[in-house]
């Protein structure tokens, strides 16, 4: 079986596991204090351009994000996000047991605007029994979302915006940056990004790292003891430097790129093929994962070869799945596939 | 200014503070484990015909819903609510903070019914990702909803059903469970309350109490060490006999439900002359809760008189607002704003 | 049988139940934001002699203490007290419940020390896994204390200074407050509290009211969004002018003082009985609490007519127990329990 | 610099990168429902004798402990340690930010017993308020423990006794459990802890993995659900393979004995050669911590070549120091460290 439902169904990159036996007898200092963990925070700082970021390196997404949240609110106050956000559908309540509501707002691509936040902040300061509320203070977006869109440049810029007219922080899920950051479509960079959260992170695991997400934190206010909540979670990693390996080689010379783009680039071809032979979509994507809707008995075919992930029922004869490519993804597969679904 | 903007404007019914003062000189054990309260759940026992129901005092509903339901739930089930539901709108996201998502349902009534309830269960157990997912566990619903709309008998006992159905709880918040068995729609009595859910409470403060809420657990599977988590939560009223007192006087001789029935009175009185007036209604509601929708011009001139409370802007001259009777609504004041409606 | 195990056995003083019974037929605005809370906090900053302080009226001693720390602290950082500490014992960890730690220090007479502060302090941040440790970041203290012992001025002068040095904040909880200040022994008056305090609240439940506690917050930095806090935990009594009136009758012309001036000579009656009669106790107390260790033969004659509290078993013929009197001990009942001591 | 400070210095053995260099290309499922979990899985149940166990793998300590932990207890209970315990002292609050108590117990050996167990249990039930007190439902203990002692078999079969009487779960932290296991004074085998104990786990990231622990769950009554606490806890790894693939290795051949006893006998050697040195020990222990007090002009000079890690300031000239081996270690710098410490 060929696996298109995931980013994340092979190891790593061979540079991360060559690196990482180069290094096997090595003693080193634990819990991400290292030097390893300081060459990635270097290349990190000097990719965002901003050296007085703090960098801390997660395991992974959830943690990560239940971390952030943590940290930054106070016990009243929920994060905002889009009802498609990983944080509302797909982490088991993590935020809500660290005591946080999340207020899920209906988008129909999964993004959040600047409109979104201001007219949350008014409806919720101008309601005289506000204390009886949950007060928004974060807003969490995706880059790419949950469904495959990606942020533009003004949209950054103009959420940013709205989130600091209204007090509030921006926190950015990059569980798949690369993807989103490497696609034809995209206008931003890690630079712009950068200066338009508070707080994001870049995600290793679904781009081509055995494990690990770095947090990189903007914002002052937000810096102060993080640390302590990484280790309170459960996700400060003993061996720390093994993170720092994988960000160092993902990050030095532009890798991490690369590899998204070849997912990208990837990806636009099934999309391609898809439209070519009249099936329609579930979401419209120019990133890594499409979301293609298939007849029963296209399906029926295509599942004895391939893996892909079900999302819904569209109708009777109709299912939506999701076929995601990734930094692994083989281009013969892409092409047997794609005969497969023209074949149809 | 005379107050119509909900039912907790007054301290509470005569006989009540009348008792206080008898016993002021009687010296009494605390934490709810006295002859006061014991009477009180003999009389709640009798009322409901569930010989073996526990029942316990808590002192607000905030309180009350946040306390059953971290005493309920294991950390990754989530409490499923309508969207309107108090405990997704009005408790400054208190459920969450004892960890528990609240999945809230759109509706139009405010109400659930059983084929929502199932159909939740079917789409969490289908889905291959679940542990994924906070798993539904308990169903919140209220009897009157936070809108005024209120449960009819075969309405609660499929609803239950559908829960036991799916291994799910039923627990109905009763802040307002005076005036919605009290009105004239309602065919519901308590027994068959207490028969269809697995914990539910009788609203004291709403309801002629200076404060408390008795909480009834019929399931025997719920009942175990449910007073450390009262402590625990901060509801464990040292002068506990003061609830025992209250509810003791409201409901050993249909005082309750007599009060209830005052004030759903006074409401139909109010709702008959808006309907006459021409003017329409945000919700419809037959209990204590009216829902008017008001001109600007109109409301200007109330306003000078009377205290309701804002719900929305429904266009660009009209807003809608709760009209809220209670226990203590003076007849003089219903007839004289009705006359102020008529006049306009 | 006449209850001395504790000092909130009747329901209150007949001052609240008459201005309640006054106030019966008036309709004020929920939530504590009304003007019977306004005329009590103004009382209380009028008797610390602060006018910035914020006021927050609460129903119980848990609540108070779980909310109070739970709006201070950031994930990570724990309250510490003294093993005896009322957060650390009685409350089934409310304070554990809202995720922080309780570092509990052992001490002899139940008080912390500007010493204890400086030397927690310096170890945490000494070693070099701090973030591996809970931080301490906030100091509770009682005053009276959970074994009756009370803080001079000099003492509470040195702790808070501590306090500050060492970045923490100090709070005081006053739930037996008046018996502290009405004692003999005290030195301690409440401006210099408020003066050296960053959060303390003034007891009501076991001085003479029905229920309540007095949260008043000093220092700027821990005031923003209490009410919200307040809310979320369940404290917000729907008619908080209850806790208003309370406050009010109580503090207005000094009956709080009287009354627990006058519980605290019937506790050194019987403090200078038991002396007399050659007992011991278990601790020293000055105020209304006292802990006397009796022979089982004396324990059996008096346990026929008077409720202690139990505290521990000494050696195999004698017990320790807590002889509580209260603003509404009778003298008579003292003058009799003293008697019956002196026969033994 | 060699480092004696800990036994997670290095990335892992030899034997787990190359079998993850031979997988690199492979596509597996997430989230540990895979081939390479489910293998180990196997092992492990071989290994314990007990085909039933629910076997999970969770990244690191912390997060097995505080997640475990939150499955297991309901919100009023909570966990008993000795004082010296990991979840005590080194998880930055972890267990209580899940919302419970750790109750701790001084011990002189890092060790409880199973009349602790029941004293406590009878504290708890023998004292009429104890709804307002946590209640102990969870004991939690180390194998070997944080200050290198070991559990003999019957102290173990003693406590789990005690534990089951007393309605107790029991849960041995086993980050260390190979280098207890295979030390020369241990009596126990791990059958006889999967007999003993109702969940415990085998650490991986202490004992030559990459990281992980396997958690085994042996009491029925604790399997359900387990693995959405751990999704929500941030614990589930989204290649969980990698855990799989890491404990094969590990204990397919017996391996993780080996290599811990490895560690166990170098300790053995500088244990002999501080003794016959004429220094004495902090706390004596057979497996691979040794607690050793030195003068500082011995220290002065180790710390030229050599990594420990400081405990306590002993006296003016004295301190302690944990001396750590591992599976890495090599002999020659333990002979090395020898002559060092023989030199003075």
């Amino acid at each position: 079986m060929i696996r298109f439902n995931n980013d994340y169904s092979e190891i790593c990159h061979e540079r991360i596991l060559k690196r990482m036996s180069e290094l096997s007898d090595t003693q080193v200092g634990g819990y991400g204090l290292d030097e390893y963990c300081d060459e990635a925070r270097g290349i990190i700082k000097n990719l965002i351009g901003q050296d007085n970021a703090d960098v801390h390196f997660l395991v992974g997404g959830t943690q990560a994000n239940m971390t952030v949240i943590a940290s930054v609110l106070r016990p009243h106050q929920c994060a905002v996000c889009a009802s498609s956000g990983h944080i509302n559908v797909h982490e088991t309540g993590a935020v809500e047991s660290t005591g946080h509501k999340v207020m899920s707002i209906p988008t129909e691509n999964g993004k959040l605007t600047g409109d979104i936040v201001r007219n949350i902040h008014v409806a919720h300061w101008a309601d005289f029994s506000h204390e009886h509320i949950a007060q928004p203070k974060l807003v969490y977006i995706s880059d790419s979302t949950e469904i495959g869109t990606i942020y533009k440049k003004d949209e950054l810029i103009d959420i940013y915006a709205a989130c600091r007219d209204c007090g509030m922080y921006l926190f950015l899920d990059g569980a798949r940056l690369g993807y989103a950051l490497a696609c034809e479509e995209n206008d931003l960079d890690i630079k712009t990004i950068a200066e338009n959260t508070d707080v994001f992170y870049i995600g290793g695991t679904k781009c081509g790292a055995m494990f690990g997400e770095a947090v990189v934190i903007l914002n002052d206010d937000l810096k102060e003891d993080f640390r302590y909540i990484i280790k309170q979670k459960g996700g400060m990693l003993a061996k720390g430097w093994l993170l720092g390996i994988q960000f160092t080689e993902l990050l030095k010379d532009g890798l991490y790129f690369e590899l998204a783009k070849h997912a990208d680039d990837m990806a636009l071809k099934i999309n391609k093929a898809v439209r070519e032979s009249g099936y329609f979509f579930y979401s419209e994507s120019p990133a890594n994962q499409q979301f293609v809707i298939f007849p029963d008995s296209l399906l029926e075919k295509l599942n004895e070869k391939y893996v892909f992930e079900y999302q819904a029922r569209v109708d009777e004869t109709h299912s939506a799945e999701r076929i995601c490519t990734s930094w692994a993804t083989k281009e013969e597969n892409v092409d047997m596939l794609i005969a497969d679904i023209k074949k149809s």
